[in-house]
Formats: structure tokens, C-alpha cells, sequence
């Protein structure tokens, strides 16, 4: 099966649904016209299809392992890798200041989706090197900025994230690796960190581990934690690269899925770190690339369910099997004919599209808010990051599951490939941050802090939406009904989250409120690619049908989901907290 | 992890879901009392604790292989598989003429879900020779009877069912294999068979392939199907085995998951087969096997589930990690005193509960149906099977998610355990009939046919418990109220289904419909089981009080999802069926 990148949707996404004409407003992206952008995407899905995308199945079967003291990689990733990076595709949403391409984050995050479909064990070594340069932009110095950024926006080192040990996973306050200061303004590593991805590897000439630890005189929890940078070669005055770092990987972990990309256990045994910011501050830079990161694991949640759909619809329309129930064929038929192989197929793509559109929104809102020009936007902009986190990535296990359930008993075998994104999907509502987090966060830092007023103020922007499908046509106005519902059961989840004085209750709801939420802003966003459809209707009939019915579809069978999980949250908490364990 | 069978939860249902009274009124069962029944369900539990679920884990790992023409099974099955068999407990359900016990389903079921959750790959050797017995009790001669079932009864040789070629899955229609008459009343069978589960292994003497055919003057289609029995060995008249029949492996599948277990592309080159009954009425008495195939795949999906959760419980009470959200302590708790995390478990345990009473209630309907002498028995029993199959399942594959998520990362990692859970399970809803099988069974055969009087016969019993419950306690009330929106939910989508002339609409809903009805009884149910714990509360509060918990969590947390599955049928066809593909 092949995979092709779904750039049309991109496009009409970013044309539509990102305020893409307020993000090229701004004087960063001012030179930035549509074609530019397509021009860029259809070039890389081109690239991904025929580069990555053969090495996704490869890989999974061959996997990283650990031998002799060394990561192998499967065959083919370290030339594919060179490939990427001499192209400069590693560079593309980074600022021109270190050699990037400086396209704004509506452009970027559809590039990282396509290159997640492709291949997501592949995809996660850029997309760790992206944090890393989100991390130093923040918070390091002019000479570390010099020393790493250009080498990194490049590709030719890559980047991690040193966070997790055996005893600290969700929760920081626990990290235990302590960071000594040498004397020379260098500080000695030494402790064991765990899931790191692409920890050890030889793909690039260099790696850059951001790691969190604590000093000798730290406070304890959260406010104790600073963050190193520290290379897995030394780099000398010239640049050039030095003796090898006292850290070393003892092993990677033998995972259910995204097998290829290696997940190391690192030791540092008082290997040469340097303080990357203030001293005991590590946790606030490193929310600023987690933030990036989970944004662009939720677009790992797309891209899976892209894949995946992709390859249920190439099997649907092959496989024949059983007649049409409506007698309208006497022979069997593709199964692409069978209405709950349509059901399940209309699904899949009404959820892959549905995150999709809230990925592009979010990321519209990101642009606007990192450049600081548009007030208020950074409110709802933090606000949507959980949401692409969280209902994303469940949303991606969900489709590849499906996809399996496609392909009857073929997706079983794991030569069918489907298996794979079942597997694959799994990682995605636990890594950076599980779902429980994600609504953690939502909850707490942003509707109860501010009373509910941004939840509101997104209710009110999807209210103005309603009021313009219910002046459309027929089918907006019946997507508009849904729309109304779906907002009245976010409304009262607000209402009630903002008023009950148990934490307990209030956060045995929350993720059922992250998935309210979530559904609520991807149909609202769904309800606004309808009324763009329509209007362009003529540019592409078959493509704007499509995007209609798939609105349609989303609104009738999706978004009324958000009527049990709002009686979940406002009449579920005595049962759920009843319960002994 | 060390599993521990569920044996008071399985009682419980026997006593008070599955009419106990009533079936061991029946002449047949009249001898069996509960303590009879606890007693072998006890020891049937210790042993499959054991035994039988240390080899789970190393079982997967090692994984069933074809290496020189032969399947080599997983260290230590082989020695289990002997133990079992000596032990007798192969023949705990079946006929006491062929050396059986003879005990009922609602005993027979829970055996079989302990079995599938000590380890599902070991425990579908026993499952597809209990398939075969029930064909030749069907439909095979005196004589196969007499050559066979002692033999598949003890558990010295196994049973397994072909059905399945390339181009024939869902669609028997497709079938290909041939049968010739041999001249001598033999037939000579030649085909490929796939997907056949312990279709080739060396634990027992032999093999007894169930195997459909058409005969070279059959009807097309359905028709023309035979059913015949084909040793892996022939049987000497004296009973002795002689030569081996021309049935052969040729390859074993690479699984997503169930690993240890093989399953087998078997070439069938001219082997000598025997028709069992008439000919060309194969399809009828394969349904026959299929019904308790299906029943006891719904049983996996209980006992994944089962075993899922107790090891999310188990690792939820020992990661410490995060303090209290509600601020109560200062240090780090174990993660099962967090809210998110309780909802998770408390999901986990209501979808197990509520699957495993829908198991016992559907077995006690069986058992008043088999023996022929309950009128009206019968249609409800073969109701209920499809939401057996369908629901549990469905369910089986989400618990197994949520386990993982429970576990964080360490749920991605294959040797925490959970992972396994979550590729077994997913075969659940392929095999034996995928959903969309079950579905439209339950739609088509079960709910039309009859114009929905059986659903509306249902319906009227769920509303009597309604009524016992609202005279209740508080509890009994509030569930009362929860119940009775579900079955309005059913009522309409059968009022909905019964009267849509459209085949391809009412179809496109029959997935919905099934999980809607399997959501409700499971939960109705529960209600019973809540009344009856109210009642039983002195014999053991702590239980009670945990079954009346988890009776209440499901009525809250997931009946209402009926109300979206209503208008997904209701109102979600036009939606459905205009998506182009």
C-alpha cells in the first residue's frame, strides 16, 4: 500500500481554518503567500511518500536494538536520515536567525503530520531536535545558541528530552539526578534517565541531550529542578567535536510499537553539562518545550489516523466479500459497499479530519500568540494545546483500531500492516504527558484559574459560528443544531467544573471534559470547513462534497457524544468517588 | 502479577443472573447444587492460576512457530495441556453418554472465561474441541459419536473448525474447497483452509478437523456447503490411529497477538473425509458449533478484560507517584488514590462486571433452551448472543487499552504484561463473526424476522426490573431512572429499525443497535445484581457494597451512552449513506 500525503486537506485547512490571513499579517511571515506553503508540502509528501513511507513497515520488523554497547537502527533510516537533512527539511518552521526557513507554525505542523504518517518512528528523532531548539530559543545563552542552534535547525545534530527516571515519570517532583557544579561554570551529571528517544544513535554527528536535575543546595519538588545542556560529544572553542561525554546508553526497551525509533535508558556518570538558563527555573523552560512537544504529538495522533484510514480504504476497495444487503448485486461486492464498512471508514475519516482541523486552528492561534501581536490569543491558544494532546491521540488509537477492524481477519497478521498503527497509536495518550495530564492541565491551569472566562470566550466564538450556518443551507443549518447542543453540554461541564469545591469530583471529570471539549472545538471546526466548502464549491466539487458530508457525518454521529460526557462530569462524581479499592 | 480467578464474582451471577432455580429444575441439571458448582469452579480457578497462567507471558514471547514442516508450541504448553486433559477438565460441560459432566452452561461459562483469562492463546485448544464436540453431538452418526466425542470429550484429541479460505472470510458463499465422493462412502477432500486455529500441534494424539466443502454437483452459494469430519490421523476400526490423512501445514501466522497459539494454513491434497449429516446442509450445523463459538469468544472478551484490570489494579496500588489533588497529603500517593486514575479502573471494572452478568444471564436463557422445555426461551437466548459476541468484545479490546493507560509508560513496554492484553484482545471482534457479523445477525435474523417482538419481550422484562427497583432503596432508585432511558433508547431505535424500508440505513445502524442493546443488558443486569446484593448484604458487606458500587458507576457512566447509539440509528443515516468513496 502506498501512502500519499494528504496535502489538499493541509491546504485547505491553512487557507480556512488558521487565520491564515492574520498569521501573514504579522511582519515574520509577511512574505508568505498559500502557493509558497503548498509549493513546500506538496515537495516533502512527495519526499515522505517515496523516502520514508517504504521504511515504516521495514523498520517496525527489524527495530532498534542495542548490541555491543551500540543502538543498530534498521537498515536505511541513517541514509534516509541523511537525506532529510541535506534538503534542510529538518529547518522548516525554524527562525532564518539560525538557518531556518521561518515558516510559521499553520505551515510546520502540516509538514509534521505528513512526516508522522509516513513514518512515525522515524518522524520522532526531528521531532525531538524541534523541542531542543524550542528549549535553547527560550532559555540559552548567546554562545549556546551559536554553539547548537545552527547544527541542530540543520539536522545534523539532533536533539532529546531528559526527563523521566524509574521513580519520576508524571511527576517531576520526584527527580532524582544531580548536577554538581564543577567550578569551571560547567556542572557533573550523574544519575539514570529513562524513555529517551533516540538517546543513542549514529544517524547525526552529534547529539544534544536537555536534561532535568537537581544541584547539591536545590529545593525540594518541582522548584528544585534546573536544565542542562549536555552533548554527547564535547564541542571545542572552534566548533569542532571533541572527546565523548560520560554518557552512556545501557540499553532501549523492547516496546509494543514504534519499534524502530530506539527508547534509551541513558547513565550519566558525572558527564559535563551546562546550565541552560537560570539555576532551579528547569521546569518553566522545559514546559515551553513540552508544550511544543505535545502539540506535536497530537499531530502524531492525525497523522496515525491518516495512515491508517488510508490503508482501510485501499483494503475496502479491494476486498470483495458477501452481496449488497440491499439485493442491488447478485454477485459479492467490495466491501467498501457494505454500510458498516462505511460506517466505519466514515468515521475514521470524520475523526482524522475533525483533529485535523483543530490542529490547524490551534496552530493559527499559536502563530498569533508567539510574536506577541494579538491580545488574548495566548489564552486560548494554551488552552487548545491539551485538547490536540489529549483528544487527538486517543482519537489516533481509536482509528487504527478501527482500521484493523477494516480489514476483518487480515488485520491481524501483522504483514497486513494495519496491526502496526494499532501499536504504533498506543504510545501516543501516554508520552508527553498521558491524557489524565493533558486534562489536569486544562482543567486546573486553564478554566479553573481564570474562572472559566476563556472556556467562555471559545463558547461565544463557536456561538457566532452557529449563528452563521443557521442563516446557511440545509445542511449547515442541520450541523448548526448539533453544534448548539454540543456547546450547551461544555457550558454546563464549565459551569459545574467552575463551581464543585471537591477537587475529587472536579478532577474525576476532567477527562471527560479534555474529550468534550475536544469533540466540541473539532465538529465547531469541522462546521467552519463546511461554510468554506460551500463557498468554494466550484474550485473542487468533488473535494468540497466530500468535506461536507464529512462535516455532516461528524455532527450527527460524533459530536452528540458530548451528552454523556457531560452528564459524566456534572452527575458522575458520587458513583465515581463511591467506589473502594 | 499472579492472576486470581474471579470465582465469587462468577458465583454470584450463577446465583442470581443466570435463573439457577429454574435450570437445575430441568431433569438433566437436577442433580447440581451451588456448592457443587463452587466447588469445581474453585478448583478449576486453582489450577488455572497455577499452571495455566505462568505460561501466559513466556507463552507470548516464545510464540507458536512452523520450523521443518512441524508447529512447535511454547515451552511448558504440551505439559499443561496433559495435566488439563488428565485432570479432566475438558469435559466439564459436556454429555455424560460420552464421558462427560455434564454440567450446565452458567457452570461450563464460568470455567471458560477463568480458562481465557489465565491465558486466551492456551485456553482455544479446549475452546474449538468444545466446537467440535457440539457439531458431531449435532449432526454427526452413531458411529462418528462413537469414533469421536469419548475421545474429544477426555481432551486426548482436538477439535478444530475450517471454515475460512482466502477468498471466503465473512462470506462462506466464496468457499472453494472440494469434496469428491471416494466410491467407498468417504469423500476426498482438497483445498486450503486459513486461519485455523490449533490446526496443526503436537499436544494431543490427534487431530479432528471440522471442515466445510462443496461437492462437485452442490447449488452455488450456501447451498451447496458440506460439513465433514477429517482426521489428522485415521481411525482403524479397533479405534487404533493408523496413517496420517493428507492434511498438512503449510505455514503458521505471524499474529498481532494470542502468539503462543497456532494458527495454521492447512492444504487439504485429497484427504479422506466423512460427511457428518446431509449432505449440502453444512452451513446449518457449522452454525450450530458457531453459536458456542461465538458465545464463548464473547467470553474472552470478559476475560481479558478481567485480567486487564486486576493487573491495572494491581500496579495502581503500588506506583507512587503525584500527591493528592484534594491536597490531603504532602508526600507522593499511589496513583489509585488519583481521581482520573479511579475513573479508569472503575471503567475497566464496571464493562468487565457488566459484560461477565450479560454472559450469565444469556447462559441461563441458553440452558432453558437446550433441553427444549422452557417455551420462548429460545429466541431470547439467540438474542442475546450476538450482544454476547459483539459487546463484550468490543469491550474486551477497550479494557485492554485502558490498562495500558493505566500502566503510563511502563504499559508500552512489552514485559509489564499489559501490552499482551492489548494485542490479544483485538482479534475478539474479528474472529468467529466480525461485529458487523454479529450485528447483522441481531438486526436481520434476531430483530426484523419477528418484527421485533423479541426486543420488545426484552424490553418489557427490563421494565419489570424497573419497577422493583424504583420501589427501592436510593440506590436502586437512581439506577431505576438510568435504566429506563436506556430501554426508551432501545425501544426507539427498534421502532426506528423495524420501519426503515431502506436496507442500506437501517444497516448502517446495526452496529450501533447491538452496542446499544448489549450496553443496556449488561446494565440491566447489573440492576438485578444490585437488588441482590442489597438482599445478601450480611453474607459479605464487603463484597455487596463493592457489586452495588459498580452497579451504580455503570448506570452513570456508561448506560447513557445509549442515548448517542439512538441517534446514531435514528438520525445518523442520511449522513452515513451520502459520504462518497
Amino acid at each position: 500500500m502506498t501512502f500519499e500525503a494528504p496535502v489538499q486537506d493541509l491546504l485547505f485547512n491553512i487557507a480556512h481554518l488558521s487565520q491564515w490571513d492574520q498569521v501573514t499579517a504579522l511582519p515574520d511571515y509577511s512574505g508568505i503567500d498559500l502557493s509558497d506553503a503548498g509549493a513546500v508540502l506538496e515537495e516533502f509528501g512527495k519526499f515522505c511518500a517515496e523516502v520514508i513511507a517504504p521504511l515504516n513497515q521495514p523498520g517496525d520488523q527489524a527495530a532498534s536494538h542495542f548490541r555491543d554497547g551500540k543502538v543498530v537502527l534498521p537498515e536505511g533510516f541513517a541514509e534516509a536520515y541523511g537525506q532529510f537533512v541535506e534538503m534542510g527539511w529538518q529547518s522548516l518552521p525554524h527562525p532564518e536567525a539560525w538557518g531556518g526557513q521561518g515558516l510559521p507554525r499553520v505551515v510546520g505542523a502540516a509538514a509534521t503530520e505528513i512526516l508522522n504518517a509516513a513514518n512515525m518512528s522515524f518522524a520522532l528523532c526531528p521531532l525531538l531536535t524541534d523541542g531542543a531548539i524550542e528549549a535553547l530559543l527560550t532559555a540559552g545563552s548567546e554562545a549556546q545558541k551559536q554553539t547548537y542552534l545552527p547544527h541542530l535547525t540543520s539536522g545534523r545534530w539532533t536533539g532529546t528530552m531528559n526527563l523521566t527516571e524509574p521513580q519520576a515519570g508524571s511527576d517531576l517532583a520526584l527527580l532524582r539526578t544531580r548536577a554538581e557544579r564543577a567550578g569551571d561554570g560547567s556542572y557533573r551529571i550523574t544519575g539514570t534517565k529513562i524513555f529517551i528517544t533516540y538517546g543513542e544513535h549514529d544517524m547525526a554527528e552529534n547529539t544534544v541531550h536537555l536534561v532535568l536535575a537537581r544541584l547539591p543546595d536545590a529545593p525540594a519538588g518541582v522548584k528544585g529542578i534546573s536544565l542542562f545542556v549536555v552533548p554527547k560529544f564535547m564541542v571545542e572553542a572552534d566548533g569542532s567535536l571533541g572527546a565523548r561525554n560520560a554518557v552512556r546508553c545501557v540499553s532501549v526497551e523492547h516496546k509494543l510499537g514504534i519499534k524502530a525509533s530506539p527508547t534509551a535508558v541513558l547513565d550519566y556518570e558525572g558527564a559535563t553539562g551546562f546550565l541552560v538558563g537560570e539555576e532551579n527555573c528547569g521546569l518553566d523552560y522545559m514546559f515551553v518545550m513540552m508544550n511544543a512537544a505535545r502539540y506535536a504529538v497530537g499531530l502524531q495522533g492525525v497523522a496515525i489516523a491518516e495512515r491508517a484510514t488510508q490503508r482501510a480504504i485501499a483494503y475496502a476497495r479491494e476486498r470483495v466479500q458477501s452481496r449488497p444487503v440491499d439485493g442491488s448485486a447478485r454477485e459479492a461486492v467490495t466491501i467498501i459497499h457494505h454500510p458498516d464498512v462505511r460506517r466505519l471508514l466514515m468515521r475514521m475519516k470524520a475523526l482524522t479530519e475533525g483533529c485535523r482541523a483543530l490542529a490547524a486552528c490551534a496552530a493559527g492561534w499559536h502563530d498569533l500568540t508567539h510574536h506577541g501581536q494579538v491580545d488574548g490569543a495566548a489564552e486560548i491558544a494554551e488552552f487548545l494545546v491539551p485538547l490536540v494532546k489529549g483528544y487527538s491521540t486517543e482519537t489516533g488509537v481509536e482509528v487504527a483500531s478501527l482500521g484493523v477492524q477494516v480489514h476483518g481477519g487480515m488485520g491481524f497478521i501483522e504483514e497486513t500492516g494495519a496491526a502496526q498503527h494499532y501499536r504504533d497509536a498506543r504510545i501516543l495518550p501516554i508520552y508527553e504527558g498521558t491524557t489524565a495530564i493533558q486534562a489536569n492541565d486544562l482543567l486546573g491551569r486553564k478554566t479553573l484559574r481564570d474562572q472559566g472566562a476563556t472556556a467562555r470566550r471559545l463558547a461565544a466564538m463557536i456561538a457566532a459560528t452557529e449563528t452563521e450556518l443557521a442563516a446557511g443551507s440545509a445542511a449547515a443549518q442541520a450541523v448548526a443544531a448539533r453544534l448548539t447542543k454540543a456547546r450547551g453540554d461544555f457550558e454546563a461541564a464549565v459551569d459545574y467544573l467552575c463551581t464543585e469545591g471537591d477537587p475529587n469530583a472536579a478532577f474525576g471529570g476532567s477527562v471527560p471534559y479534555l474529550m468534550l471539549a475536544g469533540n466540541l472545538v473539532a465538529g465547531w471546526q469541522l462546521a467552519h470547513a463546511l461554510l468554506a466548502a460551500e463557498a468554494a464549491m466550484d474550485n473542487d466539487p468533488a473535494f468540497m462534497t466530500a468535506k461536507i458530508a464529512t462535516a455532516r457525518f461528524y455532527a450527527d454521529h460524533i459530536l452528540p457524544e458530548t451528552d454523556t460526557q457531560r452528564l459524566r462530569i456534572t452527575e458522575g462524581a458520587q458513583s465515581l468517588l463511591a467506589a473502594a479499592f
